[in-house]
């Protein structure tokens, strides 16, 4: 499916909060954390239940900052669920040299590549081999997959500060769009010393209360707020208090 | 405390979703149903917590609302909680005769007017004198207060339809602005029939997990959606789909 031109605004509305294309010097990669939320902050119906929240037109967003990122993160809870492909269209009459690569947090070793949509997409030459985040050394290692072995506080929260040291130092990896799930988002909310900025796509409907959601364990500021209004959806772009 | 000059493009964004001013031969009060929520869907931090979610323009906005409704409604744990005023200060170098009528949801008769912010008003002609919404005789009558009996479905869900029609025609108030609090909001989200405009606040911050939440117990499609952006906030005009 092809995408929706870019919105002409959008660029320009995006530009402070994209990472910095040339010359960073930074020790470890920049971190955009984005999703689309309802209204009641929801980021899909139930778990494991793919739900369209966003315009047309914030999904073309969505690939424009693929293109922006050398990485594009996903909790294993997400990647199980919803079997994403995670490359970048925008600008594929290029070819899609610009998809990130994926990186799947996965400490428990569920998920398996093979018959996945990102290796369908990657053997097209569409997409990238993931780097999976295991906890252990893997007990299996399927081809093209690179492994990183990083310490978790618990089955779900890996140590960002270590992983994102690895992911620079080890990878290259000087950028990464962080895109889910609620569990992932929830823990970087809290982190500002990590996150450079925060992009959250608002359809305007209700999801209701058996959804997901995303809702910090405290309250979170935020600094240098811009919006953005789409035919449907509003975009804001953020920084966390606190964060450099 | 004054008010914030409202923003010069508020009347034009909000004029589609006000109540019409005059020559109204509906049978039942418009309804606005509006509030300010955080990012993460929250009203407030917790219980009985009078948090800041907006902007100072976004509450200036509030009080043009108010200046366009016959009567403001809010549910008993919002009035116990927060003591609100409820008057309109928009345009009050008139006067404050376009303050709409509090109209409280009480059906446990908890809440007394005596010593209330909303009396205090009222003694010095800023505000009102309420309606309360009880469920059965009450059992004191507070001077200057309206009792209105109407059907209870549970001690926090009243029969809707009931008391806007008395409310209409016993009380000829023909525009309700609701704001709150989260029981009411869940509750009419869920009644596109009763409903005519949805006006949203969103403050640019998380309230975290621990706030009180607005999200219905089922999914809601909107439609005429419009947002509009303020120096923090966003804001959501919208009717809910298969209103008439």
């Amino acid at each position: 499916m092809s995408l929706q031109p870019l919105r002409d605004d959008l660029p320009r509305f995006l530009e402070p909060y994209l990472p910095q294309p040339s010359g960073s010097q930074a020790a470890k990669p920049f971190v955009t954390l984005t999703y689309a939320q309802s209204l009641d902050s929801r980021i899909s119906k139930g778990k494991g239940i793919r739900t369209t929240i966003s315009h047309a037109e914030t999904k073309t967003m969505t690939h424009y900052l693929r293109y922006h990122h050398d990485g594009i993160l996903i909790g294993s809870g997400t990647v199980l669920a919803d079997d994403p492909g995670l490359n970048c269209k925008y600008g594929s009459e290029e070819g899609y040299s610009h998809s990130p690569r994926p990186i799947v947090l996965d400490s428990r070793q569920q998920w398996r590549f093979e018959g996945s949509k990102m290796k369908d997409l990657y053997l097209k030459s569409q997409g990238q081999a993931p780097i999976v985040v295991v906890s252990e050394e893997p007990r299996e290692r399927e081809k093209d997959v690179a492994y990183l072995l990083c310490p978790y506080l618990s089955s779900s929260r890996v140590d960002w500060k270590t992983l994102l040291k690895k992911l620079h130092d080890e990878f290259d990896i000087k950028s990464i769009m962080v895109e889910g799930g609620a569990t992932v988002i929830n823990d970087l909310l809290l982190k500002p010393a990590l996150v450079d900025a925060l992009i959250i796509t608002i359809g305007s409907r209700f999801l209701g209360s058996s959804g997901v959601e995303v809702s910090p364990i405290q309250s979170v500021e935020l600094e240098a707020v811009a919006w953005w209004n789409g035919t449907a959806d509003a975009v804001l772009c953020a920084k966390l208090s606190g964060s450099k």
